[in-house]
């Protein structure tokens, strides 16, 4: 069983080692991807090891091979599918941020309840009723929810997107879901990230205050 | 110094005790806490301790003066400002989900290269020209960037930033960004968060098939 934060690792090399490969890059060493990443070289081979495979000393790692080997384990086998409740403007900005993007992964499906939105399709993806959650679920059997609904709706959303029968859901509601262990779901929290960046934002000021003052 | 992470669980605390102040509750034991998060009630009371607060045996902690705590930790004494460069749907999104949420966090100003979103407001901000961005930054205050533009003009922003004098960036474009140490910077990484849903899910989905052919 591979945790969660090595997958999101091998997320992570994965994006470099592709913007590496287009740039004609052929091969790479743990410690220079660790650079890339402001991680560990022994993390990146110890990440590398879980895969099955291992660099050439002195020479490094294949980039072309190891993204076939992260390609291997992250995606599926066949497409995989997703489906994404509210169209306001988060949800379009995750259509057109996704649309395309991946040869596996795909959103097939939004929701919504505004009638001028649904039976249209946005960035490419058509839009139905709520009421049609369900059967499309189903038919295009999608197996991941996406929501983008504000956070007095996302339980209600998210038990619809269970009763389904989706097993993953990405949620960017700024609520914490209660839902049975045999759903797997992350949370966006924009709040927490903002708050954060506020809080250590102050402490750099504060540092380079005290800098200041010394000399 | 308080850890990233300690910062992140009380963002998430606060939140809860927010709702629940307005559902009326009073007091509430670390052990519900942890519950309504998932998380170890030794955890929570490690958390507060580091607040300085302890709650009283049998009664637990005051709701109310929770809150008064950590805001005395994560909030700003003074205003805090936020700059938002990207005014597409994200940075739409972005704007319309924190605007007028905080007392001590705003976003002040947005900047965007089109000339039909420049001198207007949207969602009760004002929008600048890119060109605009070191003055404002330097007459508002401005302490934190928010970055919403595609990917390839991610890098470009960042640094414009950081000569504007801003300390601190959440980055929601799908690159690493290479700063000085003197900002803090925060990612949130759409693609890396699919990614990781897709795996999970595939893998309680396995999980269902393998529990039904063992009936």
């Amino acid at each position: 069983m591979i945790s969660e934060k090595t997958v999101e690792r091998l997320s992570l090399y994965r994006r470099i080692l592709c913007q590496l490969r287009a740039e004609g890059r052929e091969s790479i060493l743990s410690h220079e991807l660790a650079a890339l990443l402001h991680g560990k070289a022994a993390q990146v081979r110890r990440d590398f090891m879980q895969l099955g495979y291992s660099g050439v000393p002195n020479s490094g790692y294949n980039v072309r091979r190891l993204i076939e080997s992260i390609s291997d384990l992250l995606d599926s086998p066949r497409m995989q599918g997703a489906a994404l409740v509210g169209l306001g403007h988060l949800g379009l900005a995750i259509l057109s941020h996704f649309s395309g993007r991946w040869r596996q992964l795909a959103i097939r499906a939004a929701f919504d309840t505004d009638p001028a939105k649904v039976n249209r399709t946005h960035h490419g993806c058509r839009c139905y009723a709520m009421d049609d959650l369900a059967p499309v679920v189903r038919e295009q059997n999608i197996d991941i929810g996406v929501i983008a609904v504000p956070a007095e709706q996302a339980q209600g959303v998210a038990e619809a997107l269970c009763r389904a029968g989706i097993s993953g859901i990405l949620n960017f509601a700024p609520v914490r879901l209660r839902l049975p262990d045999t759903v797997y779901v992350d949370t966006v929290d924009l709040t927490m990230s903002l708050e954060k960046v506020a809080y250590f934002a102050r402490q750099r000021v504060s540092a380079r205050h005290q800098a200041n003052t010394a000399v």
